[in-house]
């Protein structure tokens, strides 16, 4: 056992090589860290002699995020490390290899992924991965079912939620997306030229309202276990490959979390076109395969998400004539209103993403992010009553075309 | 550090007599096993002296019921004694005091409530309690609402949460309570003259779907900590006190279970005046005061529970305009469907309640099962339309106008 102290790039070699079975006894290793710093080290370590490589993670007791400091437990490795376990075990083309978990440096050796690019930033080159909702969609069935009470037997699902009790990270998430947006909080970052859109949403009681009755479900609705932190920062990606990273947020809660962060982000970046796209045609065509991406998305989740039940539920009242589609009917509700709380988040409160922070012109850069707050907060406002995921594509297309004065 | 050892009453005695400033020292003790040996052994202990009295309950490492024994964790007593403490620190006058708790022998010293009786066999013999409703509304009001993400640092009942966990009692629920009585299940107890109204219950399909929402949310509805099985046998009672015991099945759940729970053994009792009011206006004038009972838990429970929100309520954004009122909304609908299930369970189930089995004519008993059912399961049909506890109170009246035939 050791004591846990921040590796050094020299400490983090010694460590691998005594990892069994990963590389060659006395081989030549080099280590660079190539973390941003705020939450984690992250050692990335390569053989010379085979180009093999493995990246080894270590949390650091501290976050920080724009200049503020805080401390955070350490445990998050724990729940980093079992979340990757049990993701790959359900799904092991879609998540890194974990090699090894040391709970007293609290660290973790994985897959090196560095020939996938961040999806968000390859999204930001408006690529298309023609792949990917296939492969999410298949990721959160597989892992919402199979750890829910559908899929898990109902007695060791208790025991592993009881695992993944993570108080730290999910206040992160209570403030920052369920209560700072819709208050004029410190830790908020709203741009100068969108105030008004902000003060709009401070005073705007039906959406609080509909903002309580989400965060409500945040807090108690333990349904599955999330990755908890599912924008497209999380995801690794290339045209044939997405492998999910990073579950340090995960706990059990409500389904449709998970899902609305993919679809928020993939709408982010929609809105992010603006700032982006060369012209009108080529804007419209890009926002027209991210529109079908996040179509894609749930009708990939939901066709694997019936399968499973069908095949693998565990539970024999939840065969019930009706009752799975009314779950989905509230699930694809639930997915509407949380994409709309983490899209607001991502314009006015602490953490921006790239997709629209990064657009230098500063009028093009505004009407991205009101176009954000207007889909964002229309699905939370209409999220108890949307039908169908058509529909939820149908706001998307209307504010972009009110928000531009014209339709797609 | 003792091992686990089920106690003989002589060791009872030893036990009782080491606890500080309880007994004085080398006073004659006298113990006496009380309990019924299906889950605990219960030892009533008491000085000659001075006639002080404790009681000393002690977990077995198995249950048994209806003859059969299955095994069961000791670690139900700590769950037991530890819910108890948290219920004594909200509600000082309505649970025993607990002198001591022992995890190693499973074992928790509390005061002896001789002095009241069982509740449910106060309504057997058809006495008033007029204070009961006010006593366990507040009891509700104050446990539910300060152990949930009301009232409670919402870290810290994430913590708590975990410590909660109790997988064994809770699926002896939703076995015996969301699944059995809703198939020919061999652990079913049904009598031969309603076999044909279980044979309904059992291909009723609009049935089983409210039953598979009310499953799913005592399944993964995180609200508050439940005492879990909060029926009249877990209250001892007399004019002036009430007094809240065996919180075993305590766990993390959906509040309205327990306000049901509460809700239809009352109701049980209503159905039960078939076999014990002697004549028509006095099964008339006892069953209004059950009626009004019902409606008052409901009423006490509410106003002490607005107050608590709108004074001590943790959580900026649960003050949103019209959101104590949705989620009141909800809970009295909750509150109907878990009253609904938690009274065809005593009918079809496999654990009945005196109040109707004790009816010794028949034909009396058949027809107190019969209306039980009929409110039960129009509980369960409506609850998610009911709009107010005057509702829920029309139905029982109606079903029971119905059944014999003539308007109460």
């Amino acid at each position: 056992m050791s004591t846990y102290h921040p590796l050094s790039e020299a400490q983090a070699i010694e460590y691998a090589r005594q990892i069994p079975n990963l590389f060659q006894a006395g081989s030549d290793l080099t280590s660079h860290e190539i973390g941003d710093g705020n939450l984690n080290l992250v050692f990335h370590i390569s053989e010379t002699a085979t180009g093999k490589s493995i990246i080894l993670k270590q949390a650091l007791p501290y976050a920080k995020v724009v200049g503020e400091s805080w401390p955070l437990t350490l445990d998050r490795a724990r729940i980093e490390s079992e979340a990757l376990l049990i993701e790959e075990s359900l799904n092991p083309d879609l998540v890194p290899h974990v090699y090894a978990y040391d709970a007293d440096l609290a660290l973790t050796v994985m897959e090196d992924l560095s020939d996938h690019v961040i999806m968000r930033r390859g999204l930001i080159e408006r690529n298309q991965y023609p792949l990917f909702a296939e492969h999410i969609g298949r990721f959160l069935a597989n892992t919402l079912f199979f750890t829910s009470d559908l899929g898990k037997n109902q007695q060791e699902k208790k025991i592993q939620q009881g695992r993944f009790i993570n108080p730290e990270l999910c206040k992160i998430t209570e403030d920052l997306i369920f209560d700072d947006p819709y208050r004029d909080a410190e830790t908020n970052n709203i741009e100068a030229n969108i105030r008004d859109a902000a003060e709009q949403l401070w005073a705007d009681s039906e959406l609080h309202f509909e903002v309580a009755i989400l965060r409500n479900k945040f807090l108690t609705s333990a349904q599955a276990l999330l990755h908890g932190d599912l924008h497209t920062g999380s995801i690794f990606i290339k045209p044939d490959s997405t492998k999910v990273i990073d579950p340090e947020f995960a706990y059990y809660g409500p389904m449709g979390f998970d899902i609305g962060a993919v679809l928020a982000n993939l709408l982010l970046n929609y809105a992010a076109q603006e700032g982006w796209s060369k012209d009108t045609q080529s804007r419209a065509s890009y926002r027209a395969y991210l529109l079908q991406t996040v179509k894609y998305v749930w009708t990939h989740f939901e066709t694997n998400f019936r399968t499973l039940w069908n095949e693998h539920c565990v539970d024999r009242v939840f065969q019930a004539p009706g009752y799975q589609d009314h779950f989905l009917a509230n699930l694809l509700q639930d997915t509407v209103g949380f994409a709309g709380a983490k899209m607001v988040r991502r314009i006015v409160g602490l953490a921006h993403v790239a997709d629209i922070d990064k657009i230098e012109d500063a009028a093009a850069r505004e009407r991205a992010q009101r176009l954000a707050l207007a889909i964002g907060t229309s699905f939370i406002r209409t999220n108890r009553q949307v039908k169908s995921i058509d529909e939820l594509i149908a706001i998307a297309t209307q504010e972009s075309a009110e928000e531009r004065g014209f339709v797609l």
